[in-house]
């Protein structure tokens, strides 16, 4: 069995930022989006039964990479319900009516393949690795547990188990999982954002066979998924495979519109602080909501980007050589936003001090970069700069079917399209110096902010 | 038209929790309970399509309160609907297929009596204090709106604006309400008790007529209401009247079980800081999840309530003796907790200092004081004297008919009995030093916490 893990959305989209940028900058989408008939060109169609399926080429070794995407994840659960999400990622590893459990991972293991899948706040996502001869066979069993699914109390109790288990060593007894969870539960005082993926432990514990085939079939249907075939295939032998398998599917009850409930405005300062006897060094994080990618005014998205890769983006951020180079106070600093998401997301920083260096300066060097920005702005070479770092990175992309992937299956799951995705590079270009200040004058407000302390155990109590 | 007001939870229940022990130290009754027969027993009943009835005479004064609750409050509302349940109440002045908008308001006033209404996270109730001639009128007035309203789009948009209007004029200009609902939010991780009962701003600008309809026949039927009569009168006159009146109404379908989503264990301690121009001088409160008295294993809700007796609850208090008599350093102190609720709730410490002693002196001096009763306890003799300061106000409690009625109608609005009311002073004087001190070591920890900071808008940027 695969390792099924729940990613932290922040680790997966800042892995994905990277590749967002890398791909989006290769000069192959722009070559396609001129010339329709290249070979390369990346292609979109939609089945009859809803399923829609994205192609991309990628012809320099015989590996496909098969993914389907289902447009829901853990802000999309009912209250109370938190983790089925998650949970249901585990059970599509079960049995099927057609199929024992574990014959699945067993053909992609058989056959050399490699085999995963995530669970996020707005998708979740299966995929597998392999050679171009066995895409067929995967997209049969892909489709086969889109709708076969064997939910037995046989099934789902054990599986439960599992969960519970993951849960409590993955989050339970860490204590900056702890932090980071309660950091969102307070930074999201509205929306679902604000509950853990994975789900809180006890309502993981009643999560139940009626929950799981409601689940299932309210979600688990063509026509709310998203195919991604990339690698060495073509569009026309992708949509005769995707119609002899997937197609074959009904499609299901026209989906809902994924209305959550958004965040009001926020007025206060807040910090989480959790204190351990485990933790070692000392760390802050500070996070705003802020507009998503979907959720924003245009522009907006790519400058909070930007600001992130400028702010706390690597070696070459303001955040890492002001405090790790020059004052050599921090030991780790840096920015991220995560702006593949439906609705308002966020933007966090954040540092651990260096040597005699205390966790209260660091902040304070970190709020005053911040405010630095909100208040000149940043140079023309900077932000050419730091879009320049994006496409350098560019080369790196075609290395990463799997991340070319994941940029159009996130997309078009958060409610983007193939379009969106094409065009995303001249949109970063565009950003102007006086949208970078904007961002940051006016989403990194203290006084809005959520600050995390995780802190070594104090003896004294307070 | 009546002031309409969301009292902030915590007022009512501190109010209430004066009343309560009012009441249900009243000789009265213990009597009732020992001599069925007694003209003053309080009686309680179901009509036939489950409306329940509680009867407390008090004939002191020719003087009627009539009550009707129903079993909803903004914690029974559907995610992304905060505000509903409020706006239901304003509506529910309206007029209905029998009567003019501002007809029974009207009539009220003609008979020189009083009107309120309220809202909270548990239950929304209306009454009138009439003389008893009245109550007849008021019966059939109230159980006419109760499924009659003429809810049109003319009716509805301008109490909308009405409502936005309340929001902005209490909450969004007063930085004390915009910091008690961040407190609140951050407070509740997962349960609705986090959402303000008045609504998020921009979720009140979107409620509509369907969802107004849909909170009408879902919740205001007459087996899921709670008719409370205190006054002049008898139980027979009272049953006749409810039967001519109420008991016209249709039972309505089933109600589902009051199953909000539950809290997590909560893990960090948290800081909400709210810095503003019209702050004068600063103030903090601290706030925990703990149980409710339906949530609570047996004798805890009691202890939590003279805990906070103990510690904070008025001028023999712990806190007040020490901070503000002895020490000087504080201007206000005090403790509160919400017993009264379905799931679990709040207990709250508060304070402001005095002359030339700091916010953080008074916060310290508090943490002491609840440290000290969690290490060691407190004396026989004090929680003597804190069960006596309830038993001594039992003189007030004749003298509030509506307090009465509230204790009645709020118990059996979230899920307790009219036998709970009874039984409710002997368990309280049932209480031990040592469940004292278990509930402050147990809830009152640090670690968990949620600290409210009301300060002056500092000049420097942080």
């Amino acid at each position: 069995m695969p390792s099924r893990t729940v990613p932290s959305v922040r680790l997966i989209l800042v892995a994905m930022g990277a590749f967002l940028f890398v791909l989006f900058s290769a000069p192959i989408h722009a070559s396609a989006a001129d010339d329709p008939g290249d070979e390369n060109e990346i292609t979109d169609f939609v089945l009859e039964n809803g399923l829609q399926v994205v192609v991309i080429p990628d012809r320099r070794a015989p590996v496909v990479t098969h993914m389907l995407w289902y447009k829901v994840g853990s802000a999309d659960e009912q209250p109370g319900k938190s983790g089925i999400a998650h949970f249901f990622e585990h059970l599509m590893f079960k049995g099927t009516k057609n199929h024992k459990p574990g014959e699945f991972s067993a053909r992609v293991a058989e056959i050399g393949g490699q085999e995963n899948a995530f669970t996020s706040y707005d998708y979740t996502a299966y995929y597998q690795q392999v050679t171009p001869e066995a895409l067929e066979t995967m997209m049969h069993f892909e489709a086969d547990r889109m709708r076969n699914l064997v939910l037995t109390d046989e099934v789902i109790e054990p599986e439960r188990n599992v969960v519970i288990e993951e849960r409590a060593s993955r989050v339970e007894t860490a204590p900056d999982s702890l932090l980071s969870e309660e950091i969102d539960a307070t930074l999201y005082q509205n929306h679902p954002y604000g509950i853990p993926v994975i789900g809180w432990m006890h309502e993981i514990k009643k999560l139940n066979r009626a929950d799981a085939i409601e689940f299932y079939n309210r979600y688990y249907v063509p026509n709310n998924a998203v195919l991604v075939v990339a690698g060495d295939v073509d569009a026309e032998t992708v949509r005769d495979l995707a119609e002899k398998t997937y197609g074959k599917i009904p499609r299901g009850p026209d989906m809902e519109p994924r209305i959550r409930p958004q965040e009001p405005e926020q007025n206060t300062r807040r910090l989480v602080t959790l204190e351990d006897p485990r933790v070692g060094v000392p760390k802050f994080s500070k996070s705003w909501v802020v507009p998503s990618y979907e959720s924003a005014e245009p522009g907006e998205a790519e400058a909070l980007d930007l600001l992130s890769e400028i702010l706390g983006g690597g070696v070459h951020s303001r955040l890492y050589r002001k405090l790790v180079v020059e004052e050599g106070i921090a030991a780790s600093v840096g920015a991220y936003f995560q702006g593949t998401a439906i609705d308002d997301s966020s933007f966090t920083v954040y540092g651990a001090p260096r040597g005699e260096a205390t966790l209260e300066e660091v902040e304070k060097a970190t709020n005053a970069e911040i405010a630095r920005i909100a208040a000149d702005g940043v140079s023309e070479e900077e932000l050419e700069m730091a879009k320049t770092r994006f496409v350098r990175s560019m080369i790196f992309a075609r290395d990463s079917q799997s991340g070319m992937a994941r940029i159009y299956g996130s997309t078009l799951a958060t409610g983007g399209s193939v379009e969106d995705v094409r065009e995303w590079p001249e949109r970063i270009r565009a950003v102007t110096v006086e949208q970078i200040r904007n961002a940051a004058a006016t989403y990194l407000e203290d006084s809005r902010s959520v600050t995390g302390h995780l802190l070594p155990k104090s003896e004294e109590p307070t």
